[in-house]
């Protein structure tokens, strides 16, 4: 008998959803029989109301508890009802809406179960060029994803590669199969598709204003939406990293994009563009092009010429989920586009979920920075895998729980989300529960000051994008400069330099090109400085790097000692520690070689006479 | 029909050897018929002289040819006295002996049909876990490697991964079959094994003193040479970059060897033991651990400690195949040892067979370093895979042909050897053949220019090993590191620094220590200087690093231009000339990127106001 599935921030729901359990009114019921007898409570009466969609709503009727609610808000409703009850406190008063309506997980999982970026094992629905499941650990990552309203899966890599391109060819029974475990959460599937595919059936080009293309991929469709009539759409990637589109016809990508686009509208479907278009090909003596620019040329000349059911989905960042960037110009661009903000909870850039990083204080400050109404969706690349946690590090479900909270609501409190997620997982004493909130909330912070400074980016081991190699892409085609020299350090990109800052309206544009307003943490993304420059406590720009590269890498120590004092369960404890070692040494190893790198170049001691390495 | 192999060097041997053929004189018999026939001249005599060995004479008895060897030598006389008629000189007069007995080729091949390293294409005897081949084109090669006297060919990796450890179990009979295509030839086969496997079988231990391992190693060794009696032994790499070794069980490199050794020697096996341990899991900031002075340290206090039929195989350089290293100091330090030193035909840091990169001058070079009687036989990495002509890049079958002539002569003039390649692979008028001949000839010293400086090594990609990241190993496990900061650069390797250089002789010590007498080729390979250091010849270090790089990269240039005036037969012509396009590339980006990177540092322009960039 296969061990039970880890029930990561729903222990109190310890049995399997039965596959008997076919629409999520049955979830709902089943979740709540079963759940309010774990908890010792009285069921409430769910009651549905389709036309409320995802929302849902919890009241009292002569002192019963009534849950209402849409298809998928009925089930909302449960879960956030028996989270509540899970931790005593009263259900949310009200009708309950969720802020985006598209709730998106992308997965980069590839047909032979190897998954891009991804720190937590194999796929858990591909191995060997097919898909293949083991059913219940996928309903209980369906619940998961459910009980925080995430609502579409994307299943397959981005980058479409092998037999992944099968999926809407030969394996349309098997990815119908799989729509049918998630449906009953309120997970619709979406699947990335390659645009270059008609050449492989003979059409002869890919050419989105040949009419014989425009044919193969609205017959592709209705096959496709046959087989899953609530197919949630295609994701695509696109004329990026080597990824063919249109730019090899000389089309736009509102041509590429609206053709798939109406291929696929006769079925409910939305087509997915991915906005991640730069010259991976950069020649680094060219100081003229910059790659944050780039995502804004491309697009922000279309707003207005995307059809209604394209979404054009954009990186937070105008670089790569960098540790610390500006929000994208692009995101305050596009008035007349439906765009997508896509989020990275597999740590590429921000740990491999060995080192923690909790994401929530990083999302908030972008909902904190976008134009209000500017973004009509949320995606988040996913970071589960077939580990028994799903996550590797048992702390990284934190992102996943968060995701869902934040696409619900993006300006719920950081702390909030990460003490409700700690208090559901683990049932800590009130003073271990607040110091693993605090080790959690300041996790990103830790890690930003022990990585690259100041916005500065990509100092980061080429390929792998774990432990530090600060000039690994300095020479290389990537469009990753640091240019650090024996003076100073950074790019200039005002008015006066590359001009990436006039892609943002006015009022940011100021505040980021003066460096009075510019905040301390992104001067580096926006200025070139030298060594001796007063940041705006009045320490040089060179004693800063060293202080928080010291600090970052001390408060790792400190995070440690704390994560010793909490009374984790098994595996759980041992796993967390295990990876700490590995935090601790990786936190050393940065601070070490960027503060040898920056005192290499800049000859200034640190003025507080600690080791730094010759 | 099979388009017929290359012949390489051997154009005037258009027929393939016959499988009939299975001993060194049918085939010297076959080669002398066929070959005479096609060059026009009558045929010599062949005579059998067992007691000469791999020796030979050419004599002319009554106006007739005769060419007297032993078994192997016959068949070197008959290649000798062919390639000198092909050229239209005289045969070499007087006894002819290799200077080294063992004159051995390992190649890095694995059992899937990769190479380590290789940049020739696929394994020409490996195949999906198993040996298998394709006769002709063996025998093709079996034959160039016979013309040029080398006598042993190590089959497999050695680094044993998968399948490759059925050599010597399972896979015995195949490797039999192949012992067979190679044995008229005169080259005996050699295979790669590792140290731990009667953990595999069951010993429980690898202990080279322990009884059972022994049992199983003698066992082992009598089931090989019942099916391969004249197989010429067996290649290790242990406690090498994380293989298994003597050290796991606290035992020393001379126990480990001489296990083997003995389980061998009454079938007449060699045991060659690879000299190449370092602490490849170095921390940067130690510097007081010197990676050059690892194979001294740990071998030269075992000289004498080894069995007769063991012989100790020495990198030529004390790191790894640099583009510049002094000669090893291990290769002086152990009279009492066999010793083998390891040359690299294999271009890994010299150009990956894309970059031309001649080795004669370096192995003359070698010869002239080493001490006398210093070295007993030679080895190289190869070159070699399924391309069509064998080497990738045509040239660089100069690098093979070239092996065998410094391993049966080492002091051969590296001009002759390439001129006579050149002559017997292209018969170009003379202009053409003085012009590709000094284009082989000055080819090391351009790419030396261009790339990393004056004996700095590992500037190179990590990894990769090709084009240039001058801090890419800089942070990293290797112990390859330059320390370059704002005031210089290099590490002090002498008695006031690491101390490597005390491990010479004291001549050669004093010439590397005193900075008089360093060659500026090696200066920063034993010495930390700063920028404006003087050269022997008055200019500043940072003025003859920027120098070389923008001479290097213009002679690079006048390469290409030479290249273009060569009537070369195709598809040779072509693919040279599509590679050197790629030289050209490469060469330009070393010589920027290496500006760049010490202008950004010591904040000095280049004297002659050539184009750095920022």
């Amino acid at each position: 008998m296969n061990k039970q599935p880890c029930r990561a921030w729903l222990p109190f729901l310890a049995e399997d959803v039965p596959p008997q359990c076919d629409a999520p009114v049955k979830v709902a019921e089943f979740e709540l029989k079963t759940g309010c007898a774990a908890l010792g409570v009285s069921a409430p009466e769910l009651r549905l109301d389709h036309a409320m969609g995802d929302g849902y709503a919890v009241a009292v009727e002569d002192g019963k508890t009534v849950i209402t609610g849409g298809d998928a808000g009925a089930l909302y409703g449960a879960y956030a009802w028996l989270m509540a009850m899970a931790v005593g406190e009263a259900a949310p008063e009200g009708e309950q809406n969720p802020f985006y309506g598209l709730r998106m997980l992308n997965a980069w999982d590839n047909a032979d179960g190897t998954i891009e970026r991804g720190y937590s094992g194999r796929s858990l629905w591909f191995e060997g060029g097919r898909l293949s499941w083991d059913g219940a650990r996928l309903r209980q990552l369906a619940r998961m994803l459910a009980s925080v309203g995430l609502n579409v899966l994307c299943v397959n890599n981005v980058n479409v590669k092998g037999e992944a391109a099968q999926l809407i060819e030969d394996e349309l029974p098997e990815l119908a199969r799989l729509a049918a475990v998630f449906r009953p959460f309120g997970v619709r599937l979406m699947v990335s598709i390659d645009f270059s595919r008609p050449l492989v059936h003979g059409v002869g080009t890919a050419d989105p204003l040949d009419e014989g293309v425009r044919r193969w991929w609205q017959e592709r469709a209705e096959a496709v939406w046959r087989a899953i009539p609530d197919l949630a759409g295609f994701l695509v990637k696109a004329d990026s990293e080597h990824r063919p589109g249109p730019f090899t016809y000389g089309r736009s990508h509102a041509d590429g994009a609206n053709m798939l686009a109406r291929a696929i509208a006769p079925h409910g479907g939305i087509l997915v563009w991915r906005a991640f278009v730069y010259n991976c090909q950069q020649d680094w003596r060219d100081q003229k092009t910059d790659r944050p620019m780039a995502a804004y040329e491309t697009y922000a000349p279309l707003d207005g010429q995307f059809d209604d059911n394209v979404i054009l989905q954009v990186k937070h960042g105008p670089f790569d989920f960098q540790v610390r960037e500006p929000v994208s110009p692009t995101l305050y661009a596009m008035p007349n586009t439906r765009l997508a903000m896509e989020v990275q909870l597999a740590q590429e850039y921000t740990g491999h979920q060995i080192d923690l990083y909790a994401m929530n204080p990083l999302w908030r400050e972008l909902a904190d920075e976008l134009p209000p109404g500017g973004v009509a969706a949320v995606a988040a690349v996913g970071n589960l895998g077939r580990d028994d946690n799903y996550t590797g590090h048992p702390f990284a479900a934190v992102n996943l729980y968060g995701f869902g909270r934040y696409a619900w609501n993006p300006f719920v409190e950081p702390e909030n989300v990460i003490r409700r997620w700690a208090r559901l997982t683990y049932r800590l004493p009130d003073t271990q529960e607040d110091a693993l909130v605090h080790l959690l909330l300041s996790s990103r912070e830790i890690y930003e000051k022990y990585t690259a400074p100041l916005g500065l980016c990509w100092m980061v081991r080429p390929g792998l994008h774990y432990g530090p190699n600060p000039s690994g892409y300095e020479y290389d085609a990537w469009g990753t400069y640091h240019r650090a020299d024996r003076n100073g350090v950074g790019i200039d990109r005002t008015s006066e330099g590359t001009g990436y800052a006039a892609q943002y309206p006015p009022r940011e544009r100021e505040r980021y090109e003066a460096l009075e307003t510019c905040p301390d943490r992104l001067k580096l993304f926006f200025h070139r400085l030298p060594y001796d420059y007063r940041m705006s406590d009045g320490r040089t720009l060179i004693q800063r790097i060293y202080d928080d590269h010291f600090e970052g890498c001390a408060e790792a120590e400190r995070m440690a000692e704390t994560l010793r004092t909490l009374d984790l369960p098994e595996p759980e404890r041992s796993e967390a520690f295990r990876r700490m070692e590995l935090q601790l040494a990786n936190a050393r190893e940065w601070r070490d070689v960027i503060n040898t790198f920056f005192h290499r170049l800049s000859g200034v001691g640190d003025e507080k006479g600690r080791k730094i390495y010759d």
